[in-house]
């Protein structure tokens, strides 16, 4: 049961493993918004890397949710606030989703064997799945745009904590030891933690300080998002 | 003054800045290796990629270095044990070297402007070069076959440090950030933190203790190789 981080979805095909299940992070704000919208009752989502897929979903009368460089694109449903999503009219739909990084993450991972959906917002839900699997675990962190990004490694590294401190898991890979010490820090305060970060200052600039305390709060959305068949459901 | 770090060479083109000044950084251990040379008096050296490439310097009669995975590769005249340098026989030669991860990074940053050598071994030096250049700053990490890695991580992260808080330099990068982090905690006790750190266990099985307590050793070689039409020389 060994642990890897893979901080970009550049380098996915370095860490590819078919034994093992791959967490796609994107805490601000991708699978923030999944987790949420799964939360709220949505019944599928279908990641697709490019806008122009996106578009071919909206002309077929699909909701679509469509965000580039932390802005709902214009024309679309949906952008990727998790507030978006706590919606009456999202109840039981399918939605197809691309982001700037998140569904990217998503569509470089996509030879794995088997992909969930993690965030803070269900973490604990996440760490019960993986312990009883007992498989290897492979994080890919969206990133921004294929750089390491700070919030998507805290999340991997408490992940990360949890399962070789108490379940037995293991590690050999610098990235995932990066990612448990950076998190040892932050933890009290990851908001704090996170001021000079540089997709918070992106955030801000666009007034999502909102978001930003939602998707950093731990536990509000106990659901497991999971690809079956090229699209999200909840497992 | 803005400082980037790049974990791992194939990143690099997302990185890449007309202005900005590349460290290379491979710690364990040739570009501790390069600054050990220089400083025990090796004229010039020349960074090549592949064994191949090597061989036709060593056919033309050249000193070569070449190393892959940890050892020495057969039928060459050195590896990259910073030790393999102290030697009377080295001074004043032309040494073409080929590393695993060392001189990848060297080859990925080939369109950089200017490119330094630095290690804890050149340390001061090193942050005493950068503060009166005055220019962007990218230190690229070799890594270890792309992946990213803890020692050459913690030499950026304190290296950024410094110019950060004394130097007036500035940084809106995470992976800067994050490097930083992990040197402060790492930085009492570098090689007590790298114990549990993937290639220290990998030199480790090879029995190269001796070479890790050097490497993590700073300021035991004070001077700057640098760069120049292919060749590194003496700043």
């Amino acid at each position: 049961m060994n642990i890897e981080v893979c901080y970009t979805p550049q380098a996915y095909q370095l860490f590819h493993n078919p034994n093992s299940i791959v967490v796609v992070i994107d805490i601000l704000r991708a699978t923030s918004a999944i987790t949420t919208a799964f939360y709220h009752g949505v019944a599928k989502m279908i990641p697709v890397a490019t806008v122009e897929e996106a578009k071919k979903y909206k002309a077929e009368g699909f909701m679509v949710a469509a965000e580039r460089n932390g802005e709902l694109v214009e024309g679309f449903d949906l952008g990727n606030s998790p507030f978006g999503y706590m919606n009456a009219r999202v109840k039981g739909k399918t939605i197809a989703i691309t982001t700037t990084n998140g569904t990217q993450a998503i569509s470089a991972a996509k030879e794995a064997k088997e992909i969930i959906i993690g965030s803070f917002l269900n973490q604990d839900t996440v760490i019960e799945y993986l312990k009883k699997q007992k498989k290897d675990v492979l994080f890919v962190c969206a990133g921004w745009k294929n750089k390491f990004n700070m919030e998507d490694t805290l999340f991997s590294g408490a992940i990360a904590h949890d399962l070789i401190y108490k379940y037995g898991f293991d590690t050999h890979c610098d990235s995932t030891l990066a990612a448990m010490h950076l998190y040892s820090i932050a933890k009290h305060d990851l908001y704090g933690f996170l001021a000079n970060s540089s997709h918070r200052n992106r955030l801000a600039k666009l007034d999502l300080e909102r978001d930003i305390k939602y998707c950093l709060t731990p536990n509000q959305c106990p659901v497991l998002p999971i690809m079956e068949n090229g699209f999200l459901v909840k497992a």
